[in-house]
């Protein structure tokens, strides 16, 4: 599989983008869809979608365009949410209270199985059906766990030290909603979630 | 100023980054830093970094390194973050909650000033220090207020046409949490924050 390691990190974060699309579709009870159309809906070309597919092999005919569900299937496979994956959330803020919530991971490859904490007030509170753990106690309870995918919701003060542990511990892929840049070892991934700089590349372009 | 429209997005995306990690550097007292240091905090070659910036007139000497607190200065004008922009928020559910009690965006440019919902138990009941008011009467109050930004945090079934109304209203820029692609008019732009597709792209590289 040396061909999938070789594919641009920019086209793999397309890759989301084009599921969701799909999966609304098919939550519309649509069944074929073009890369046209799914372009206009995404404001991304269409060569540019059959571009990223054709690196995994294309998907679809010239001229019939994509089965909504067939492609569905692939990019899920192709992504690894083929599966659910148990994710730790650390830091029971609004925001950690909001994700452990949260409705919308399961049908999309994701569950929150645990939520840590360092404030003794907020240890053996629940955030949503979840007990809230020490994080003291995290790095055994993730690596017993297995568990490979986590959320930093703490103040950007303490995400380092969270990271450092949730490395420790053997996760690989962090989402990271704490206004910093973390420091991460080859291997491990983050991805962060800063509505701020969201908000300035707009500002940028308004009077 | 017909250059600064000439810009890539994909650059003007990168700024954001370079002013949070200015800025962090600059709360430890730092005084200079270098596109070299700049980006291995970020992951971003220094070569791109200097690209990005000479777009804009250069701010660095050869040699000599940046001035941290006038490159903050600079790239707060070019993002227009040298004011605050007054942010209104539709759907109080737990990220409306949350986004609402941030005390993280002032220092940024931004300040949450409204926050609306459609559901009657909450209409009149705080978020934060707000008062939710009914979406009923959000486009004459948000177009008298004159606000340009604003944050969906909405179901997806109801994202769109939120937006229409927050288009209706005059709002220019849409930071939208549902995870649903949203149709906008020429002028008017939305970044979305989808915390799954962040984590896909992620579960692409896990074994």
């Amino acid at each position: 599989m040396s061909l999938i390691s070789d594919i641009p990190d920019i086209v793999i974060g397309r890759l989301p983008t084009y599921l969701r699309a799909l999966q609304r579709m098919s939550q519309e009870c649509r069944q074929v869809t073009s890369s046209q159309e799914l372009g206009e809906s995404l404001g991304i070309s269409a060569a540019q979608i059959r571009k990223d597919l054709s690196l995994f092999g294309g998907f679809g005919k010239q001229g019939t365009g994509y089965q909504i569900e067939y492609l569905i299937k692939q990019l899920r496979q192709i992504l690894k949410v083929d599966r659910v994956w148990d994710v730790v959330v650390v830091g029971a803020g609004d925001i950690g209270h909001a994700l452990a919530r949260y409705q919308g991971f399961t049908d999309r490859g994701f569950r929150v199985t645990m939520v840590f904490d360092n404030d003794p007030a907020k240890i053996g509170a629940m955030a949503g059906t979840f007990v809230i753990q020490d994080v003291a106690q995290m790095v055994s309870i993730v690596r017993e766990a297995g568990l490979k995918v986590a959320m930093i919701t703490v103040p950007a003060s303490r995400a380092q030290e969270v990271t450092d542990l949730l490395v420790e511990a053997g996760v690989k892929a962090i989402l990271n909603y704490a206004p910093i840049n973390l420091v991460v070892p080859e291997g491990v991934r983050v991805q962060n979630i800063d509505p701020v700089s969201r908000m300035q590349r707009m500002t940028y372009y308004l009077d």
